[in-house]
């Protein structure tokens, strides 16, 4: 079935995740780093895609200063699907600069987003759902996102609401697990989000995408009109030497928004298929811990490390011996020029860390 | 009055001091090092006998590996007054090395036994005490001793106990303060030092003693002859070209042992003084944080940190960036090579590090 469909996915590898600081810098933001696992989340990422897309559909959304590190863990993308911004602009432009890039290829493509740093435990399953959702998007000319069935009342994502009486009428809808979608919810307080979950009428929002090429330029250009016409200034350099430069000039003048509150949140329609693969954004220290190995004291021990009653503990020292005594519940992060000390569920500060850098402009630690 | 009498301060600088690893190393130990307040410990030791004795009437006992540090680090001093022990063998051999210096220059010579790496806040009172014990030893002939007053029942020091009658007929000793010593006490557990400190008769052994020369000699004679041997093979080659071959053969036979345990505790009349000048051994890092001044957080921060939720800690860095998030009560010590991470209340512990270090013939790091 797939065989008739052309799918290309598109990997979204900009941020810079200074949550992770200080492993994670601008030049080797999470991403780009072994944090969970031995390759890094970005290798996992293409790797996870091995028999669903071959190493030319895939493209890989980044910044210039990531560029060559993207390049040399990829070494099986070609050259030309490494696509790179001038800055950031938030996901709309960048779901948009891809689809061009797919579109030119394949108008009716099958076009998948993905995130570059999350962890996926059932492969498998990922993929099964992956394949419903092109079964979907080519299809029915529809947006579909991917919504991940909830385990806790988790207040740092962003939670969509499916149509409620559709639940018991799966049948009409175009597969099992496939959902129309009645709103976007922002991220809730911790109230609300108890009630997300009590509800069963809600997903996390996992940041993944699957539509046709030409489906979502055509609901940026309804919904986002300015950034349709700015990427269309870009369209006829796509592949020549003047590529860039448009890119440059575009970019200067596009507004930074997301693709959920630019396009998904004012779009009819949506679909979302449940995703229950063991998907986890790794979005702090603390998270990290949780994924990691443990001894019997509950340490997860990377490098040249003395523990003496030492418990429940995450260390990772690059260079220098680290000893620790009589400590519990600490994120322990030793670089080539800064270490981290933190608490086990303070790790969300970390960026207060990144923030006072930013201020006080210590830029060699960013 | 002590214009009569010539005085020597021998300070005792052999100690590895593993209790402040990371910082403290065999080549750099405790007393080597800024651990309280600006200058080294010893750098303090000695300019708190200005107006007591000059730097010719100073010598430091140390060993091989801190000889250069210790001359750099008291520029003031006669080269031949520092005396290197080919090997640690405990204080006993090393204040009966010390003795022979002294008694060669002044057989009446009375003769100041220090410390290195003690803390003493009062330094006119700490003159003052020494003064007085300076008089009983030319006077009396005795092995006099400094006690400290107690301020809480402490288990990690010797107790000394005074005889109990005395404390009434104070006149009839050689000045006030001044007392006889009825037992020397180890370390005790924490009940019995409650019970020392409740008495009134206890002092804390603080390490530091006061004799003649020729008094000090005599008594290890009749304590312990065998080393008095070893000594007196030593001493014709004091001053000459054989002296290092002859201490190095004698060393290598010589056992280790206490000046308390080998001579103080089998001496009759030996006199104790009080001294109350807010004396502190700094035995630990916790100590030193007690010591320490801090900022409206009860932190000491030195070097380059950032500290975000930082409570009651004390964190020094020589090179890297330190960041701390929602961290309380800890110890943070980097140095070139090594990291240490330390639960407040614990740092006694530290030495286990050094232990584990030493087994595993981790030598760089010692």
């Amino acid at each position: 079935m797939n065989k008739a469909i052309n799918v290309y996915v598109v990997i979204m590898a900009g941020g810079i995740g200074s949550r992770f600081w200080p492993r994670s810098r601008e030049r080797s933001p999470k991403q780009l780093l072994e944090i969970a696992g031995e390759k890094t989340m970005i290798q996992n990422t293409v790797q996870r895609l091995n028999g669903f897309v071959g190493p030319k559909n895939i493209f890989v959304v980044t910044n210039k200063l990531q560029k060559s590190a993207v390049a040399k863990q990829l070494p099986t993308l070609p050259a030309e699907n490494i696509i790179v911004e001038p800055i950031g602009r938030n996901t709309a432009p960048c779901i948009g600069l891809a689809a061009m890039f797919v579109h030119r290829l394949d108008p009716d493509g099958v076009m998948v987003v993905l995130p570059a740093d999350h962890v996926i435990r059932d492969e498998k399953e990922f993929l099964r759902v992956m394949d419903v959702g092109v079964k979907v998007a080519h299809e029915s000319s529809a947006l579909v996102t991917i919504g991940i069935q909830p385990t806790h009342p988790e207040t740092g994502y962003g939670y969509i609401q499916i149509v409620e009486d559709e639940k018991s009428k799966n049948g009409a809808l175009p597969g099992a697990g496939v959902f129309r979608v009645k709103t976007f919810a922002e991220k809730p307080n911790l109230q609300t989000a108890q009630r997300f979950v009590e509800s069963g009428d809600f997903f996390w929002n996992s940041g993944m995408f699957i539509w046709r090429a030409d489906v979502i330029l055509n609901e940026i250009k309804r919904s986002l009109p300015e950034l349709h016409g700015y990427l269309m200034s870009i369209e006829p350099t796509l592949g020549t030497s003047l590529f860039e430069q448009s890119l440059e000039h575009a970019y200067g003048m596009i507004r930074g928004i997301s693709i959920d509150y630019g396009v998904m949140e004012k779009t009819e329609g949506v679909y979302v298929i449940r995703g229950d693969f063991g998907w986890n954004d790794v979005g702090s220290w603390d998270e990290v811990y949780r994924l990691a190995t443990k001894d019997e004291q509950g340490n997860h021990l990377h490098g040249r490390i003395i523990s003496f009653d030492t418990k429940n503990s995450y260390i990772h020292t690059n260079d220098k011996l680290v000893a620790t005594v009589g400590i519990d519940d600490l994120i322990v992060i030793n670089t080539h020029d800064a270490i981290l000390i933190c608490k086990r569920g303070a790790s969300q500060d970390v960026k207060e860390i990144v923030d006072h850098l930013r201020r006080k402009q210590m830029n060699e630690y960013l």
